[in-house]
């Protein structure tokens, strides 16, 4: 568990609640887009294009559910 | 349960019909382009966008299909 | 089940063939473009535009997929 | 099993072979296509478009597999 | 198995390693292509335009990514 | 287990930790483009086309959501 996590924070896919498992499939899908591109300054620059084009915030949105289903499933839907 | 829930509402995937659970699914997709775009003006802004262009409006129903798959099977089909 | 449905006719995803639940997943499908264009006009002006472009069709066609792979599994496969 | 089929041939997810499981995936994706353009005429049109772009091969191999994934379930991989 | 297979190489998802089960995922998205496009020189002169495209190079990867699944669900991970 | 491996490496979907299994995820996802474009000099100059574009960025989030998906279940999301 000494291992440098720089993909999936904690470690683990396991959270207490639905919230929190959502939450972390939001970093995840952040954590991906930061070792693609790991200069900071230019994801600063990509930020806006992204979070004002309605087709890309769709396509964040689907990566987000295609993590969240991992998770979710890891959880057995905290059922 | 006192969390404040951000991205899933009720913290549960777990609704009483189908159609509870497809609205959870539209519910939870809006959540998440709200949290990438927080700025309630822009998304008002964004909206015309893809409820005008065909191709986004598809986008939007395979979103919807991604999240609904989760809460399908996290409610075991309401079978 | 006096729930009045808009996204998922019958309430349930539960059908006797595949041919029903095929339609069943094209008609969900199209319920969820219709609660993200209400306007019955907007979306008969969209309509020849993805009729008749080959990309559109394709996606429509991921869409119906992303459907049927849940109903499918709802219902065992009708096997 | 006399209902007309228009969107699975056979009205049967269930095939002998994975190659059969396969050419069914095929019709099944063109199904849809059709029944979103009813037009042959439209179709036939349609067709060298997408088989002489590139990006639209690619997209038709997404379909496929799409459908191919809830074939194969469905017959439990032909194991 | 005298069925002449086009698009299932061997009629079997099964494979000894993940390795043939990755290579057979190639292949199989290979054979989609090919029957869509059956004119070996269109595919020939479609296949520069995918691999000097970063954009298709990635479609290209999520292809894979599917078919895939489907393998290393039939062959229960070769774990 | 002699095979040379291209597209799997070390053979094998098992991983000890999710962060290893996610960086097995994104391995996999980079041969892919690897066998699809052999020539590490063009690949090279496709890298910042894809590291500099926000739509690109996600796209590959999405093919390595994908992959992890298919990893995170060989290893039972190391429950």
């Amino acid at each position: 568990m000494s291992e440098q996590t720089q993909l999936i924070p904690g470690n683990s896919l396991i959270t207490e609640t639905p919230e929190e498992g959502r939450a972390l499939a939001v970093k995840i899908a952040r954590l991906t887009i930061k070792i693609t591109q790991p200069d900071a300054e230019v994801r600063e620059k990509l930020r806006p294009t992204y979070a004002n084009d309605a087709a890309m915030l769709i396509a964040v949105g689907q990566t987000v559910a295609a993590e969240f289903a991992i998770i979710a499933q890891a959880n057995n839907y905290w059922r």
